[in-house]
């Protein structure tokens, strides 16, 4: 395929996702819920293993940074699994969500950049700059937690 | 260097590979259930979207490439949640996975070689040539789960 062909096929790809519902991307809502919560799940350990290290409770090692690469990979992953319809009360996901729609994709946003930033600087092997990173990763999290996710 | 790789390398110049269990990377048991079930999930949500490709069911476009370069990444991970105490009659791994675990390994092994292949296929735009690495990497996500994975 030409090149001219691939852009106008990846704006077409683009302007299909924007107007189709998300919920579109799997067969059922039950799918998307499923497979946002895989999404986070994969986030946490990941994101949890290199804080064991932030913490000291695991040494420095190369792995650090496969796992931040893990992150930020699977951190484009799971807003396609916040379609219309995949609400449901028993979730975790909060009706904000819908509601701010705007408020909940630059959380997501933020969230991006921030892991994003976090596997620059471990693929950097920069210990010392490893904290900070993690630190606004971590706040990134939190910042969405705070607002979307539903308390247990 | 993957982060599978990784723990291996370690665990192997540490001469822990035979003696700790992998469990050790979860809190608990259910972590890496949950664990490994989210890899899953995601590598096959994604796989499938692959095959719709395909399968003429959806258009050719470059997120096949974006796709296939997720369920590679992903492919690597599920595994570390197969140590042991992880067993579990309900979790759909049958326990020839801890009988036999060479060829499990060997299993696993051919899934992500036939994945990462897939991926530089979708990557290099050869639409020609996605069907055959799909079928090889479907054909061995098949064989492993006829062997290892419980019918339900």
């Amino acid at each position: 395929m030409k090149l001219s062909s691939w852009i106008v096929a990846a704006a077409t790809a683009a302007g299909v996702m924007m107007s189709a519902p998300a919920v579109a991307q799997f067969e059922k809502a039950e799918d998307a819920v499923k497979y946002r919560q895989s999404a986070f799940t994969l986030m946490g350990a990941h994101f949890g293993r290199i804080g064991a290290v932030v913490k000291g409770e695991a040494p420095y090692s190369p792995a650090v940074a496969a796992d931040a690469k893990v992150v930020e990979t699977i951190s484009h992953l799971p807003f396609a699994g916040f379609g219309e319809g995949t609400e449901g009360d028993d979730t975790g996901a909060r009706p904000e969500i819908w509601q701010d729609r705007a408020k909940f994709d630059k959380a997501a946003e933020n969230m991006q950049a921030a892991v994003a930033e976090l596997a620059k600087v471990a693929a950097s092997g920069d210990e010392g700059a490893l904290r900070g990173a993690f630190g606004a990763a971590g706040k990134s999290c939190k910042d969405c937690h705070d607002d979307f996710r539903r308390r247990r």
